[in-house]
């Protein structure tokens, strides 16, 4: 593809997602391509209709949440790297509509983006934990898990679900022996 | 109602309670009488039909979590008391076919179950407080909320539930400061 080419298929995609958020996965394509600045025969022309559209926006989120996990190995305070990612995580998760980052988070998509997310993940969790701010025993599976959770409950809430995460972080009860 | 009414009445919502828990709401009300050892002339007699029946089965479930609550306000360590009731909590959210406990967690519910609920935790969470087991911010709205997140993140794993409310119990990293 050229590199011009590359671009406008970008900016398609970028701005699908957007349009996504706002509307759901039965967003409109005609204000897609609108916003877009294309007409929607070059929309059609490069996804081929709705669903491989929503595939590229849904490839496009998993790119950059691990892309966002591999900038923050960078980050000095590798539990500030860890629980940052994890609030991007539970971000996109509450504000997604109809295109659930959550699917992908409780593992039920038939993609390999499950397995890419726990990858980038654990790379932050075994940082934190070999820095022994995280215990050895938490399972980078439960994690995710568990931010899918978080998310679930909070709706589109992402105060709410912020919240919830900082407890989850802190620890109902830190100190117990529970 | 004479006592020996008032104590069929308790078993039939008993046998739909586990009917229902292995069927979902579908379940079938012959199949329930049958269990019961009554016709179903005397369930319907005593429930009208199947909305009212699987109300009956969700109060109990309420009256059933509320006890124990309060029971648990006598165990001596605090927080053994208010781990032991979440965790009872997310087995029957994660255990329940159908007749969903995470509605009532989540506040969805339009009865008067979710402040029972909130009434029956907050006095668990208060103990623990006042003992300084738990963080003085922690609040029972969110622990409810986050209960039920990962009730619905574990499905109906249970073992997974139980996982991930020890991991939020003890902390994602609980000597960490973020």
């Amino acid at each position: 593809m050229r590199a011009d080419a590359q671009r406008n298929r970008e900016r398609m995609v970028a701005v699908a997602a957007e349009v996504v958020a706002e509307q759901g996965a039965d967003a409109s394509l005609e204000e897609i391509a609108r916003r877009a600045g294309v007409g929607s025969a070059t929309l059609h022309r490069h996804f081929g209709g709705r669903s491989a559209l929503l595939e590229a926006v849904f490839r496009s989120r998993i790119d950059a949440v691990c892309e966002r996990a591999a900038e923050l190995l960078a980050e000095p305070d590798p539990l500030r790297a860890l629980t940052v990612w994890l609030r991007l995580m539970v971000a996109h998760a509450t504000s997604s509509r109809g295109l659930a980052t959550a699917l992908i988070l409780s593992g039920d998509c038939g993609s390999d983006a499950h397995t890419r997310l726990l990858d980038a993940g654990r790379k932050l969790l075994e940082r934190a934990q070999h820095a022994a701010v995280v215990p050895s025993e938490v399972r980078i599976e439960d994690l995710l898990k568990l931010v899918n959770g978080i998310s679930l409950a909070s709706a589109e809430d992402t105060a709410q679900g912020d919240r919830l995460l900082t407890l989850a972080i802190r620890g109902i009860a830190p100190a117990g022996s529970e």
